[in-house]
């Protein structure tokens, strides 16, 4: 029989508002599910159940590409076969591609009992990430693989650090717009004024220092951003009454997923989630753009076991 | 007999490396000492009992100026008079002008029952270090004022966040040349790289976890300064060979204090940090340049009272 495992990999937010290329989180859900097997010859051969007609060719598939960069690491009769059911929407901005990518890895480090760290299989999965975006980021991959929130605190080496949370629940919606993260990218200004900068740094220190404390005030006087969402936020329809509506449901705060459209609200109950909910509906609804809207939580855990082949 | 308070108001480090314009932590030692005196008319007066010829004009010393912003917010009949011995050498780079500014508004605070909130005492103090830079900056203020490890989430409103921290002892050495924070500031670029500001934020998240958390390991990585170090420390003398061996020598890192020329170093212990003194030692020795050298602790109290005269 041969050596299989099946894992949920998770929908992640990465950048936080304030925490552009550096912070994340993992949701418990939605989340793809994915079958790893282990081959006795390196190659990589990918097969998706799903019906988003992504490419099947690994080098140019998410999770092809970091088992790939895995497999180069490994001896030459090993390889994998991924069988993907992706259920997080390609381009959603909530990390469907890290899910890809990690899932991937994550589930074949089982298969090989654990012989990568964690920091190896953010560092394959990364190149899953730059088939879909061009670049090596690590602010979705490293919430799908650690679970909960995450710093990157550095890229080269790969640094990451959990950042303990209180409870909190999120609410995204995901308008049905495309938004391409290599164009999300494109759009941002090079430079910027170091002014700003300070105050986005002030932000972020505040985001991780009221995450730790379990601070709800600080944490929403924290969300703010004055570098990326001003440039970004043009590509999401009706975006500053979205977000106006969301606080005035009781939302702490929030802003785009990663590089959109999805955006996310954090609160502090599944009540005033559910409000949010309709907050947005109250926009979106006479707007007439198709959207779908998830309440959520943060997952405390990352890629996680479906149904173990091997036993 | 004229209500009085004697106060010790502490020497501060503000930027923390990469932490520019946002964070900052008191030091053991050294502090100013003043006497505090209330007055029966709308006046504030200034006396120097120590030789830095600091001018003794209210509107145009620091102490004098926070005292007159507190002043215009309180009834006509209340006024200051305030002795300072300055023991923090002006111009030194770890928090003289703060010191004076807040060291005379929260004396003066005292005398009132404390009807102040601390983070009114703050903007009051911010006009004390508008005479002495040009710039209303809290950095040095908030840890004069607060004690310990502070974040400046935000100037405007007034916004600042304990950050706890493990034991830390400080080597701080001041060489005897003069910069001045206006200068310090002039070679600042305004505009600088998205990609360095993503470093420096993914730094200061780090520093602040690293802190919380009590991770040295963390704490030393995250002590790197990619924006403001690099063009600061050129008027620095050695900057580059003094960081070095103050790492080699233990040291967690370090960089410049506020504008400089102060240079501080953390460590783990007192021992560490009495190997880092004698690493500015071997740099500083041979230079031939006057310098003074400090190993201390970071204070976890602010201002603090010497003696009551109320009683």
């Amino acid at each position: 029989m041969i050596p299989e495992i099946t894992v949920y990999s998770p929908a992640t937010i990465a950048n936080l508002v304030c925490g552009f290329d550096v912070l994340g989180l993992a949701l418990a859900e939605p989340a793809d599910k994915m079958t790893i097997r282990l081959l006795s010859e390196r190659t990589v051969i990918v097969r998706h159940t799903d019906d988003f007609g992504l490419p099947e060719e690994a080098a140019r598939n998410c999770a092809g590409a970091a088992l790939l960069a895995m497999v180069e690491e490994l001896p030459a009769n090993i390889g994998f076969e991924v069988v993907c059911e992706k259920r997080i929407k390609p381009g959603s901005g909530i990390g469907s591609s890290a899910a890809s990518a990690a899932g991937a890895v994550v589930g074949a480090n089982m298969l090989l009992d654990g012989k990568f760290s964690n920091n190896d299989l953010v560092r394959f999965a990364m190149s899953g990430e730059e088939v879909a975006s061009g670049s090596r980021h690590a602010d979705n991959i490293a919430p799908c693989i650690f679970g909960g929130i995450t710093l990157i605190r550095s890229n080269h080496p790969v640094d990451i650090v959990a950042i303990d949370s209180p409870p909190l629940y999120v609410t995204v919606v995901h308008p049905q717009i495309e938004v391409k993260t290599s164009d999300a990218r494109a759009i941002l200004k090079k430079q910027i004024f170091l002014k700003d900068a300070v105050t986005q740094w002030g932000n972020v220190a505040g985001l991780v220092a009221g995450l730790m404390k379990g601070d709800y005030g600080l944490i929403g006087r924290s969300l703010e951003d004055v570098i990326v969402e001003p440039v970004r936020s043009i590509l999401i329809p009706g975006f500053a009454e979205l977000k106006s509506r969301c606080k005035a449901a009781g939302a702490l705060g929030g802003g785009i997923a990663g590089a959109g459209p999805s955006v996310f609200m954090l609160s502090t109950s599944a009540a005033i989630a559910q409000s949010v909910a309709e907050a947005i509906d109250s926009v979106y609804g006479p707007m007439g753009i198709p959207y779908h809207t998830y309440i959520t939580t943060i997952s405390p855990q990352g890629v996680r076991v479906v149904d173990d082949g091997l036993c």
